[in-house]
């Protein structure tokens, strides 16, 4: 189970997160397209946790989850109309521990402190998980919401836990019925039918955007399983040859 | 129900503590003896939320938690064998739900960055709330523990219940059964138990302090209700009119 911050802005705010995750036992952090000098900066404080040192860094958030088959976002609700199923914190620590039981990999996604994850991010998202917060003041401080999502799990899942076969995402060939393709592979799914829909004329240039990415939320809402993954490229990787011929 | 910092001395720590609370919906702050420039930083900040500037401010915990019928302290038990019983925090709603039915009032209590509560802090507190963190990492951020804790009550207790009847400490009178006395009561209680070991010679000048904490240990153990702490002050104060003729 990992975390990863997209694009945080204040060092001490990654700091924080840092400490967070140390206190509650979690190790695996990563780091999308952070403010270069900021990210130094924290990874250089004094104090700093080991698990900055070893964070990954990565330009975007598919790369970020690469690997992951549950992809669990942050964030209020006040302004914004969810896309996906909504769970609340106190609710979430079952569906994680399932998810670990079963053999796959959990990130636990947290956006920007000015806006918080935009559409697009939640797009990677099979599910929002909400804080319950006060609705006068519904918007919380990065490192505190980090500290309140792992308190809430620590005691409730193995923060460590490997995947029981950790093969990387594209041989599936042994593994067992009923495992979540991971992010990557639904990132590869995603890119398939996507050439397919362009292939078949279905998708006129100007809606091209908009139907990426309801392609991306329709998959993380059907969430396949590994198997069914391969089988739905292995039929898109056909019919796109068909197409093309 | 409302939370007690002793001593903060990093204005954003402060800031940090007071948005949790306004994102949890809890709004009666007191603190301890805050070093005065950053106290006025943290207040005057920019999005500082409204209970900062409605906060309480006393130099000592005993004024703070004055008219509080449970107060918790908060800390971790890595450096410290503990005096009072210990509560693990995901334990601790029920307790605090209990307290404000029964028409009680509790103090939530934070000690200062580096060093957390003190051993004399810890003595006016019945019970020590316990965040379960990692053995490797225990300590916390102030801001972060108060959200921990703040977003483990809120779905449980009602943040800002008043006390059913709120007369003040000393007017027992009229107050129902089983509620426990208050922290000022207790002190009250501890002072003229103190001047009676003094008046029978009981303390010896050296172990006055030693003797006043456990005390006031004692006390907080006990627990004794309303009622019962009136009737402890009156026989001491019937004792030490004795001894003092």
């Amino acid at each position: 189970m990992g975390v990863v911050l997209v694009s945080p802005r204040n060092p001490l705010n990654i700091g924080a997160a840092a400490r967070a995750m140390a206190n509650f036992g979690f190790s695996r952090l990563a780091v999308v397209a952070p403010y270069e000098p900021h990210w130094r900066e924290a990874r250089s404080a004094v104090g700093a946790p080991e698990l900055l040192a070893e964070a990954k860094q990565t330009q975007g958030l598919s790369e970020a989850i690469a690997g992951c088959t549950l992809v669990l976002g942050t964030g209020t609700l006040t302004h914004r109309k969810p896309e996906q199923r909504v769970v609340r914190l106190p609710d979430l620590a079952p569906l994680v521990a399932a998810e670990l039981e079963r053999g796959g990999s959990v990130a636990l996604v947290f956006g920007p402190e000015k806006h918080g994850l935009t559409r697009d991010d939640l797009s990677y998202c099979r599910l929002l998980v909400e804080i319950p917060t006060d609705v006068r003041q519904p918007s919380m401080n990065l490192g505190q919401a980090v500290a309140v999502c792992l308190y809430e799990l620590a005691s409730r899942v193995q923060p460590d836990a490997q995947p029981a076969t950790d093969i990387g995402p594209l041989q599936h060939g042994n593994l067992a019925d009923g495992a979540a393709a991971d992010a990557e592979t639904l990132e590869l799914v995603a890119g398939v039918v996507e050439q397919v829909m362009e292939a078949a004329h279905y998708s006129p240039a100007t809606m091209r955007e908009a139907n990426r990415h309801d392609l991306r939320l329709m998959l993380r809402r059907l969430a396949p399983g590994r198997k069914d993954a391969r089988r739905i490229l292995g039929l898109f990787r056909r019919i796109l040859w068909r197409l093309q011929r």
